[in-house]
């Protein structure tokens, strides 16, 4: 054990149980990282000592969106766990993780609120052009050019939601305070879900004035939202997006805004980040936001508190917080 | 009637209502003046006949925040009603006209689910930094220099609203669905209101997060927001006001922001329009918008049904429909 890298390893915390450390080095030094090294023995992939020590290692802590892959899973025959830190876990083979009796966790609910909050800003800010208009102000233009255009109302719109989730639910609940119409699409539709379930992203997309997209990243769900649907919600509509990037074919999302095929957009996230089109740049019906949804200081410590109890629960044998589970 | 200018006037309309037509010049087009004229005669100031037929004009309709003062209405000695068309009425002399007999009409709800809407926009901005972060993203930030910085959390956090009437009601619902935890100020405590009431501005600054401003603009509410409340509110509260720009002393206000006494202001109304403190623009806890909270085509619609409601009640001497009355 003395092999450790002593600048990442802590040797007073050898006998604390052993989690391997699986991040992007953007994230090297995570704050999440330096809450857990205090309670578990965070081992390194870079560390001299791995080669012997990744044949024992039982869970793996995976920091971000950073990939886990039937290679990754081959250097490592006791892993039983892969412990997540984020609420979508396509970076995750989770089907070749089940496929070996590895159980994997995500976030939980740890951000559904703040996404939910910030879903809600999203679709206040693309309707009545929030971020615009506090451009136009920075710029002076309210003295020289006078009154702001009219934007729309969002009380009584059509909302339609995407993948109605922890998320999805904590949005809908926000928005009938409002007084939106909510209905939704997702896999399936959900006993002792009252809102209208449209089985098709078509009729959803037809039936909405906004459409938030906060669903799972899947193969079923990649470019789920293509010209058909933008064509369908129509030339008022709006999209939010606080799911993937991918969720929506970016290419045609661009021209469909370009062309005043839909009304507008608000983006958290996008499909090559942090590359943003530049093409969006110049509209004004269009919010740009660089995967921000999840981020507030209150979430940090609610994900940390969800690791923490899922390694917690790992090691004394116990159910997980929020293990994801077959659908 | 012959002598009417045939531009504002038309001759088709002589048997319709007198109503004078009371409106700033940057008004003098304003899509609401061109529906009202389709049901009512309306009278100019400015027009020849207007010396001989202000005797007998009995309604005047006051477009925006047009100043209705003893002067205007010693003019008009057989006024009964000034039909406006704002929620705030501080650019009317209420006092002078209900002490001449006069009714005053208000807009009523017609905005209140807008600027409700509007003023959660707002707030979710100045927490999370929507607005800044949209900035970030089109100056091309979020690839030169990586993660926007941390912001705060809306959900659960201690709102105090500064005037519970039909926007902070609207404001209040909205909020709950949130999870927030709301209190109040006004004139008075508000009989069957469940939430907490503060009989000072100081106490609602002192035991809230964020205030909401939405209150009437009198002597009594002017500068109600200055230094010191903003140090009971502390150095990580924010305001929101969709008030009146008035309400706020703004030269404290930007003072207390350049020098983080407060975590941030977003701001739809300021105590000289178009004029913005310059200071501002650079910063990124500030949320600037432009007299915009309650506009958007659909609470246009619902304004003009609300004028057209009192007018036609003021002429089958029917109940107004959204008449003020003292406090």
């Amino acid at each position: 054990m003395e092999a450790f890298s002593q600048e990442l390893y802590n040797p007073n915390n050898i006998e604390l149980p052993l989690v391997l450390h699986h991040y992007d080095p953007k994230y090297k030094d995570h704050p999440i990282s330096q809450l857990i090294r205090a309670r578990f023995c965070l081992l390194e992939v870079s560390d001299p000592s791995f080669p012997t020590l990744s044949c024992s290692v039982r869970v793996l802590l995976c920091i971000g969106i950073t990939a886990v892959t039937s290679e990754t899973l081959d250097q490592l025959p006791s892993l039983e766990c892969v412990v997540g830190s984020s609420v979508g876990v396509n970076h995750i083979d989770v089907a070749e993780c089940w496929g070996r009796g590895i159980k994997v966790t995500t976030a939980g609910d740890a951000f559904s609120e703040d996404v939910a909050d910030y879903a809600i800003g999203l679709l206040i800010d693309v309707l009545r052009r929030m971020s615009s208009a506090d451009r136009f102000l920075r710029d002076g233009l309210w003295t020289s050019k006078g009154n702001y255009p009219l934007a729309s109302k969002l009380s009584g719109k059509r909302v339609g939601i995407v993948g109605l989730g922890s998320i999805g639910f904590e949005i809908a609940k926000r928005l009938q305070a409002f007084g939106c119409v909510i209905t939704y699409n997702s896999r399936k539709k959900k006993a002792h879900v009252t809102f209208p379930y449209y089985e098709t992203i078509h009729d959803l997309a037809r039936n909405s004035d906004a459409l938030i997209l906060c669903c799972t990243l899947t193969n079923e769900t990649h470019h789920l939202i293509n010209k058909d649907v933008m064509t369908s919600l129509g030339k008022t509509g709006v999209i939010v997006n606080v799911g993937r990037g991918p969720l929506i074919d970016e290419k045609e999302l661009v021209q469909c805004l370009l062309q005043g095929e839909i009304g507008g957009a608000a983006l958290d996230v996008f499909e090559n980040e942090p590359h943003v089109p530049e093409e969006l740049f110049a509209l004004d019906n269009v919010v740009l936001s660089p995967h921000n949804a999840m981020t507030t200081p209150e979430s940090f410590s609610a994900l940390v508190s969800v690791i923490i109890g899922n390694l917690d629960a790992f090691f004394a044998n116990q159910p997980l917080l929020s293990e994801m589970k077959p659908i």
